[in-house]
């Protein structure tokens, strides 16, 4: 599989028509190739989403030059814009606890370059994966959390984070909740997988609330952090049926599964710039 | 398809050893010959649940005599229990609004023979129908229901139930909320169909809520009404998957087709007393 | 839901930089609105996919104009395209045989007005559903289909077709082989749903045919006939769980609700053109 | 979680009445209580099929004793039966390829203990993962397979799987045909994870010839390897949805998040003896 190399232009906009016809003028004009794009107007909203992948070879310049060009049409349509490069890959700090199940997943992924990830440390606060992590060649900080160091805690996360220059942070089944400052420094940078079918069970302890409730699918949803406990917005969510059988461990056992592959698929969306978040909702072009 | 005439008995009970060897030995002293069985442990509640289908030519005595041979059984057990004929259609009566999915879907299965029930009527709040179900040939009953006529209403809806002697009723899609008298008349009788993801967004409108939250899946709940709205006990649930590019209009299409799906499900399993009902819960023998 | 009335352009050509500008720059020049557009680009076929609903209100002309003025530009770029209008509804004919359920189904979205389209006759090898097509007020043709009467009574089909100007044929579980005449003359406009998940169990009794296999999910397609049996082009799929105590019966019962949801969705892409053939495989833009 | 020790019986015969009066008698008599238990008629083939967990300290001898006392009953029901306990874990070797999906998934479930099995050894064709599975201190074992050692190959590989005493072999995208030597050797011993949803696409590449039918779901097949290459009995199977944007790339990676879940629900199926083969289909108690 050779993907060519190509920038990925996402923005988005007040709707208004001549939108495609300016931006995709733009790119011909320079003789550049689009090699995959996605559009959507949100009609209530009045708002224009769009994301565009360009060959890189196509164009006659390089991607600095190309920003700054693209600069003067985005003001004009009043566009939030970022343009990325596939060659950079993304770095993602992963925050895990004692559960492994996101951990191996997602190290397999990017072991095998599924996924165009670098993986510049992994954080815990457990020393459990120390020997794991390292074994793969990544750094690991064993960082302690406690209910007194929480706040020198979190300036610690965010200085490794800073530090190794992340542009995500992943909490894998991380457990904590991270202090205020922290989910406000990165808004849309950090990705939590919740172990429910949000909004439904918000909080602690999601299968054991779903199994008092007796409900016959249990589910996953991937969603960025915000101050507000899982009120962030949704990126991915997914389900697996249950019924009567199943124990709360069961639950747990099967949610799993669920849990793994929505942030996975939850990640993949955002490290290909996939996802667009719009007040507390996701456009996600998959 | 020539299923045999069989006798389905339900029940549950405090767990214990020797359940199975008890009722088992009894059905096969008189050559009772197993169709179909399923067991439960609710190992927290500590509680037996069984179902089983008995080939009623196996037997050398009618029903009412193996009911009456088995009732001491029962009661050494301290079961709730009974037993039904599958010769015996259940009375389903349909409650519509002026929806049609539901009423076309359980219609055409009713038709066909699909579905092992007799309708003997349809209410409806709306005069909508009444062509559409008469030229099935099934009475139709029009009780409109203002915030002044409540209680009479529902007074005359019971009636009606009371005189089609109906064994369940199920709302599809009826979209009044049911006297309370109603409700606590016919506890695990009355079958709804709610247009969520229960728990999520309980109450009205629940397509606009999801649509408001942003979630990537929309689902529907078949659940037993109880007087508190919503909360009853889940027999079925499923969702189906949404994007940012579907609107409330369009959630409310794709919803649709799971309602009527699910309340479809929901109604088999409870004319063919597949659910069992312990506390807010449901165990439900596929 | 007041959906403005919109021109829907689809389109296909061979892939080359600039498409995107040269389209929607044309659309641009004339004040024309985008609500909705789609792209897609078949990199080994280096074939360019798009569908763009412009607001019919946002230009100064009519279809003919448009048609007329886009012309040139879709020689050009080498396009096979066309462009439909919001308001005037397809026409569906449907062909059954003695089962109901996708019958019940299609009229109550029609019904509904959930589906935009006119159902100017249903045409059946059974007199089975005279009575409840008619009193739809949908005219009923029955044009009965023996070994021997093949070839005149596919010739009366096509007359029927014909005559009520017919856009597009539906097979809703018809279970009938077209003759090859029938199948050529209408590519890309006749669908079908096929109770299986193609390409497993092709032909006859496919629910036999899993049983006998053993397979533990089963399936519908919803496919474009042509003169290969159940080979023609995909439109949709999708399958439901069964398990080792599902009899043939069963899985014909639950292959029923696959197959009118699977039908149903294929026949709105295919009224809202959102497929595009090409070759023996679509682009479905949902 | 603390699971109580248990006996499980699995058995099939013949369909007559008495069978679960005879079975739970035994059982009574001795005072086991039953934890779990499952049956199931096939009413086609008249076998009956069942599955008890009784638990271990409610019987007053051990399992030798309750095999022996057992075997009258079973031979004169003509069952195939066995009995296991679950305190003896199941001996499950791993056979890889170059591919890790399935096998970090697999030994992230045996390294949370979710699933109840001892990996004596995991095999491979290639040396690649030999650091990752030591590093977990289970025994690697590199077993070359070329065109012209393959038999030698084979019965190093059954030679290994005698010495470890495996209970069962697990394909995890091994990627190589086996001898039909080893394949006969231990029927319902050996797992395979096919990636296809079978019986479409057997044989080399399913994800290209699924690509190239243009099919809408794509899936993966959990069976039991028999000598005819992807025709032995399916255990679970699961799919996924791909639309027209999806290259065979995307295909194989979606295709691997099916294939590590499939392949790990059937192990588990199988090592907690749920799975009951009759002919060339199973019974799966779940």
């Amino acid at each position: 599989m050779n993907t060519p190399r190509f920038y990925t232009l996402t923005a988005s906009c007040p709707d208004q028509a001549g939108i495609v016809a300016r931006v995709s003028s733009f790119i011909a004009e320079h003789g550049g190739w689009i090699f995959e794009s996605s559009m959507h107007t949100d009609h209530e909203e009045k708002r224009y989403f769009l994301r565009i992948e360009i060959r890189a070879n196509s164009l006659p310049f390089l991607l600095a030059e190309l920003r700054e060009r693209f600069a003067p049409i985005a003001e004009a349509l009043g566009m939030d814009w970022k343009i990325s490069d596939s060659a950079v890959k993304k770095r993602v700090v992963l925050m895990v606890s004692r559960q492994e199940h996101c951990l191996y997943d997602l190290l397999a992924r990017w072991q095998s370059k599924e996924m165009n990830i670098e993986i510049p440390c992994v954080i815990s606060n457990h020393d459990t994966f120390r020997g794991f992590v390292e074994w793969h060649g990544i750094p690991f900080h064993h960082v302690p959390v406690t209910p007194d160091n929480k706040e020198a805690a979190y300036a610690e996360v965010q200085r490794i984070f800073e530090d190794v220059r992340g542009d995500c942070m992943v909490l894998a089944r991380y457990m904590q909740i991270l202090s205020p400052e922290l989910c406000r420094a990165y808004p849309g940078k950090i990705l939590n997988i919740h172990h429910s079918f949000l909004p439904s069970f918000v909080g602690a302890k999601p299968y054991h609330q779903a199994h008092a409730r007796g409900v016959k699918l249990i589910g996953a949803t991937c969603h960025y952090v915000t101050a507000d406990l899982d009120q962030g917005p949704i990126i991915d969510q997914d389900v697996i049926r249950v019924d009567h059988s199943d124990s709360v461990d069961d639950m747990v056992r099967y949610g799993k599964d669920i849990e793994k592959a929505v942030l996975a698929r939850g990640l993949r969306y955002h490290v290909e710039d996939r996802v667009l978040v719009h007040g507390n909702k996701t456009v996600v072009f998959r």
